[in-house]
């Protein structure tokens, strides 16, 4: 069981991980943390020592996260198959929230890069990690004809992220799917991806 | 000659610009654009409501300023030429400035879409009018063999801007030219197209 300091400390990463997703760094206040949880200020600065460090936590925690829905969502019967699961899985887990709050690594990517180079690195990271995956894949799918094979896996997997980030980015904006799933359809057929 | 008026407000402007690209519209204060200015804060409320007014003509001027780039950018001897001329135009309109605030719309649109609907509408109305240049001019290098054709001009258009975007936000991670000049090294090849 949880100790009541454990379920404070994950109530205030839980609010401030929404509040920073839909407002941004920046934007998010200690004063609406202390509203969206209810709690008093103290037990924020009780669980961290600031703003900075609660993000730097969410940051760590979103990571983690993602590089096990990553290892999950590139899983398929076969490379070709494990991108096009990708695809489904990164569609799915934006539809799951109707294109509110997007994707934290490319919101921070574009709120932060710029102010603070230390934040930028952690992202930067998790950026290069993500394309490293996805070039694994990919190379794998080239090795089985089942990707094109005239672009290297590398510049394939960058092309792929910035794609889906640049689809979420304009799903995100009209609150409707279709952008993010028409930009993965005719990723399928500009890579020649056959399952 | 512009005013003393005139040029207070475009200071103000530019300032604000600036501020909003690297910061972000939200964590940007009436006080960080006194600081940034050197100006009063009585000479803010005499030229603007206040913070959104002065975004609202932020984004109203970088809108005009985009649109006449576009017209620009995708000027070219054939269709195919225009495309490729885009291409290189939104590289070096970044690599300008160092990947230091990136694309106004892209990062407001991340910034702005879940907390402030009527800011979001707008810069929707700009990817959508991107979008319909971008296919016109897939559109007429598809009728002349310069662009693959199983892929409608819409589509195409779409897969392209979110490329670029992605691209942007890597390469503002990295401050390194190269993800986004990759982005479009290889929507080049994928796309099919011949100049």
């Amino acid at each position: 069981m949880r100790t009541k300091g454990e379920i404070t400390r994950a109530k205030i990463l839980e609010a401030a991980r929404e509040l920073f997703n839909t407002k941004g760094f920046s934007a998010t206040s200690i004063n609406d943390l202390v509203v969206a949880t209810g709690l008093q200020k103290g037990s924020f600065y009780f669980h961290f020592s600031g703003k900075d460090a609660i993000a730097r936590e969410v940051l760590k925690e979103a990571t983690g996260e993602f590089m096990e829905f990553l290892g999950k969502a590139l899983g398929g019967d076969n490379p070709g198959a494990s991108i096009d699961n990708f695809f489904r899985c990164a569609l799915d887990k934006h539809l799951a929230t109707g294109f509110v709050g997007g994707c934290i690594f490319g919101n921070t990517a574009l709120e932060m890069s710029d102010s603070d180079p230390e934040f930028a690195g952690a992202i930067d990271s998790v950026f290069d990690e993500w394309i490293s995956r996805v070039a694994s894949a990919v190379a794998a799918a080239q090795k089985r004809g089942q990707i094109r094979t005239d672009i290297n896996d590398e510049a394939l997997a960058k092309h792929i992220i910035a794609t889906i980030e640049g689809g979420i980015m304009m799903s995100r904006l009209k609150k409707d799917e279709r952008p993010m799933r028409e930009c993965l359809d005719t990723l399928r057929i500009t890579l020649d991806l056959r399952v």
